[in-house]
């Protein structure tokens, strides 16, 4: 996907913020950072210093007076608040909005999330230039997240939904599970070692005492190496005995 | 879920991550931050600063001197890693992490995130202390995540595991999405006035503007008011010719 969506953020006032933003786009691949008239003008240093070389290395920053401005050659914009407002307006949650966004930039529009002032968020008005409400549920008790903060989400959403945020994977390096023919025989050996020490006093428990042996090594997903180390941990048991 | 995951922070260098951290826990309702040989000591005004109020409202903070004291209480530990290490060991990507944090919470056990210091990240041996490891796509031109962003997006996807972050809602205050026979009013009405205005000069193509109007009405999705609105706005239109 080549087209990515626009970050707009609106009077943003704390350089930091504006510069930890950009960072987290670059993190997750975004590049197209615009600016509605920025608080302390621009560049701003602290900006800089705070991206981490995130600014040096994105497209400049693009500077507007207006939102309409900067929102002139985009095709849908959600607004980012704090609380869905009395619009009616759909509201979609962070995962939900990316999904929509992935559509939409399929479909060779252009999209933006568009974010207000620290203090106060986005202006009535600015939210109803706006096509829908993008909003997160947060702890009601402390629900006051950092700009840059709410930028990173959305980023993170970005990529998540490019690559796959759910997998689980297991890494065996030059190793691989082991075969059950091989699991079966360090079982097997284990077993006779086991009953040479003594381990199965009651008779009658062997069956589960094996069975619960078995579900334990099943667990742990052995790899070929892990069984040889394994064989070798029993070699040298035995004959410390 | 009254049991929740825990955050444990290795060594952490900047108090400022640490209050950005605790702030981005507060945020999605967690609060047990446990620090391991934080560099500049404890308590650190420049977390509290950071944390915007987060630190005063949560629980104190818990010192330890080692990772594993740290995690005496825990039952499962995810290692975050900026990349996989040659271990064989599960990898977690963030939203099936906090899936497998939700199985193991439902059953009774505590879970535990850990992070390691900014610079280098989490030594090896304590990445084998830990049962699961923990990572997450970035752009890897310029992968280098601040510790705190990583903590935000594992607490981030904690509370919208609990929520749902994949609404979509379309609230219409006091009004509600339009019956179908008022609609059919508004639409009889509209093309009655744009015949007698002459709209449809082709007769063959009137059947597909109706149709592409009707469209466009039933994709806004109106609302009761939104028709008598429209009602309105009509009459005016047609008094003023």
């Amino acid at each position: 996907m080549k087209n990515k969506p626009v970050i707009i953020l609106v009077e943003p006032q704390m350089g930091e913020n504006i510069g930890a933003s950009a960072r987290a786009m670059l993190n997750f691949g975004l590049t197209d950072l615009r600016l509605v008239r920025p608080r302390d003008g621009w560049p701003n240093q602290a900006a800089i210093d705070m991206s981490a070389g995130a600014l040096e290395a994105m497209p400049p920053v693009k500077i507007f007076d207006t939102l309409a401005d900067a929102a002139k050659n985009m095709h849908f914009l959600f607004a980012t608040t704090a609380r869905t407002r009395d619009m009616v307006k759909p509201v979609y949650a962070p995962a939900a909005a990316i999904q929509e966004t992935r559509v939409k930039i399929t479909g060779k529009q252009n999209v933006a999330f568009v974010f207000g002032p620290e203090r106060a968020g986005l202006g009535n008005d600015d939210v109803a230039l706006c096509h829908a409400i993008l909003t997160m549920t947060t702890n009601p008790d402390f629900s006051s997240i950092n700009i840059a903060a709410s930028v990173l989400i959305l980023c993170y959403e970005w990529m998540a939904a490019q690559s796959d945020k759910n997998e689980i994977q297991m890494p065996t390096g030059a190793s691989f599970p082991v075969e059950h023919e091989k699991l079966e025989e360090l079982l097997l050996r284990l077993e006779e070692e086991l009953d040479k020490g003594g381990f199965f006093r009651a008779k009658d428990q062997k069956p589960t005492m094996l069975r619960n042996i078995r579900n334990l090594f099943l667990r742990t997903g052995m790899t070929d190496q892990e069984v040889r180390t394994f064989h070798g941990m029993l070699s040298a048991l035995i004959n410390k005995q």
